[in-house]
């Protein structure tokens, strides 16, 4: 029987003057785009751009929106968010890529929060919830990206949400499920091929070896790539190569 | 037979923590609020609380959206604008402030473009029509205020838009129905009974005096009032004090 | 014997269309004004108004900046701030604002953090330093504002910079000589009276009641009053008043 | 004898998280560098790296200031421009550059307007007047860029300020001296060799072909080469190894 998978990445980063990413060749490898949303990066030009190469190539489209810093590019956490403004921010957002890709002619199937966003929305249920929110006032029917065991996965599960479960090709896995915090040694793979057989065998069996214990069972619906630098696009590109060779379909996660 | 007119303002236009205009009292006396849609002013908390208000006051709600100027407040003019990438900024802040509206629940169905903007589509045939795109990208089912015998009015009609022609309370008109401009006598109004008394007589009549001629016939839908100051909000407040006493219904463009 | 003291106040905090502050009245109140620098508020026009203004007053002038956040007006915390990075976006904005004033021709005298930035540096000796550094790289002859026990005071200190003392007109004290938080009853006075009354005495005696003991003896250089509302503005002249009735000359504080 | 010559480019260009330009390798083929300040490009984060890089290389510091007008990259026109408005912008990022270039160890010794503004000044007498006065108030010994012939040049003489005439490297000439437009067959040169060759001539011998009459003598003291692309970097350090080559010497413009 063969299994389904999406690659997915974060794209549509440039913004003004300013270019940042492969986006031309990820959108070859990538099934599903998250596209910033112009708060953090994406003006609205990089957006129609990014919408309508994601269209000609049949990638799928997701709302991919972030903090109101543009200068930090979304990445600063702030000491004290306020849930409510955060769900007025992505609002706001998710309002403007979705006329955006209307006017394009391709759908908004996905959501999936950028930078720090994601980092908060991850550990704190009230802004969890309130990203939930968001997706709940503009369109119930997106999948709901989640790292798994996170309580991005617990907000959608409250909301009536699908999720979407995402791991990371680059990055290694601890016994509890979670994320190898960066700071610790082997928690990021540089190694394009073994992020590549790792990904392959995460998808065809479900497992993953952890930094802390023995292997666990991890099931996820995504793969996240990188696509900002050469060496990010090649891994990425490996990684599509062996889920293909293993008879892997991939396909956009909203089908 | 009773006349109805509707009354309408820019509002929304805080951003941060900077306050500007008297929304509150001016929600009391217009029935359609032009909201700024955050790129020349209103982020997404002012537009949230000032769409929550108009709801509760039972006002219409229009997007304002402008330039991406926010130093500038959208008043900036750019030598050389390109169509195109107008259009894709108008409809990023429509998407966006439809979305916030259907989160508080209320419908935009108006459109003015703001400042600068709307400055350059009465003249520019190309860019009204791609205001009048953006229009029809996004919902054109929305009126587009449009200055009487402006490009504004032709792109709209060249569109199959609805149109909703607008005059200014406070401002003159010239023998060929434009505005005069402000550099001339007599151009803009400071008196409120004056403006009052003559926005009775353009409702009631369809004929208004003009700076260089004889008066006109004047056809309109809406009548553009300002709240950005005390002197502005009691000359607004006049006007709808007069209109009513003359038995013209005040009611929202849209209906 | 006659008393010196300063009263400082945040202005120049308007940008762009948007006002904020009465500070024409409010130059004509305090001896120092604390001119934001374009980060968090205070565009370039802004400032050179705000400093003419100051010097046709003689008003002396201190440098304000705050972190580069102007949606947040400065006011958000980042969790994570690199003491390094700070310093050079201090470095930046005092720079522009002695400029200006070289422009205007008159002297750039004191800092005073704003803020986020204020509370951060109260607490936190790296941040402290970085504020420290970045005057000392840019005017070492400039005053330090800084709540007395503070990490402010012992970074000005280990720099070598001359520090000013300063308090809140509208702020009570705890017995260990810090601000009463603002969550806690009485931690913030409302009556201009009491305000002036307290402040007269402080002055005079060098005391103050506590919201949890005993008086203490509180040595400070400067007074922070308000005028970012007609209420705080009556409160900062009801204090000049009573200081001036009270025998002491009111005086910049870099003399 | 010897020729000395300058080699100045636009470097400092990136922002926030994004990137732009070789800085690096153009570091070691220029001889000045025009660095970004703020408006346009070039947060202070950047401005100190790109300071602290041309210290150590040896290449001389500029400023180079733009509009207010970061999604534009100071291209665009305004239509309304206000000399005495332009001047305050200037005079702020030229201080912040002065007190970013002293921290640093570094002086700062040249001025040259970036995109719309250098443009502008080209052209516009009241507006190469503002630029000039304000560098007059910040530091009236800096050279002041100019191409010949222009209002820049003519500002600079009226204000006392020592002009450095500038070239580039890439552009062709008309017979009154000024640059041809870019939409002219031939206005741009895409050849590194012919622009290499083309320098030396012109530094040789003070003479240049122009599209449309006969050769004419251009004196200039700096030649603008560019560096954000790698064609861009190819060229500009093809006519470096032209020059001197041909034994002209390469020393930063202001000696």
């Amino acid at each position: 029987m063969m299994r389904n998978m999406d690659l997915n990445a974060d794209l549509g980063e440039s913004w003004g003057a300013w270019t940042m990413g492969h986006d031309a060749e990820m959108l070859d490898i990538v099934t599903s785009a998250n596209v910033a949303c112009g708060f953090h990066a994406g003006d609205p030009l990089v957006m129609h751009r990014t919408l309508t190469l994601a269209k000609e190539k049949g990638v799928g489209v997701g709302a991919h929106p972030g903090y109101m810093d543009l200068w930090g590019f979304g990445r600063r956490r702030f000491a004290d968010d306020d849930p409510a403004e955060i769900e007025k921010l992505l609002i706001y957002q998710i309002g403007a890529i979705q006329a955006m890709a209307r006017a394009v002619g391709v759908p908004v199937t996905h959501f999936k929060a950028h930078g720090a966003l994601a980092n908060v929305t991850a550990v704190d249920a009230a802004m969890a919830d309130a990203a939930a929110r968001a997706v709940l006032a503009t369109d119930p029917g997106m999948l709901f990206l989640a790292m798994p065991g996170t309580e991005q996965e617990r907000a959608a599960q409250r909301a009536g949400l699908r999720v979407a479960r995402e791991v990371f090709a680059d990055r290694a896995y601890m016994a509890d499920g979670t994320l190898a915090p960066r700071s610790r040694p082997g928690a990021v793979l540089q190694d394009a091929g073994e992020a590549a057989a790792r990904m392959v065998r995460m998808v065809s069996e479900g497992r993953v070896a952890t930094l802390d214990g023995p292997e666990i069972a991890l099931e996820f619906d995504t793969i996240c790539v990188h696509g900002d630098n050469p060496h990010a696009v090649a891994m990425a590109r490996a990684v599509r190569a062996a889920l293909t060779d293993a008879g892997i379909r991939l396909q956009p996660m909203a089908g």
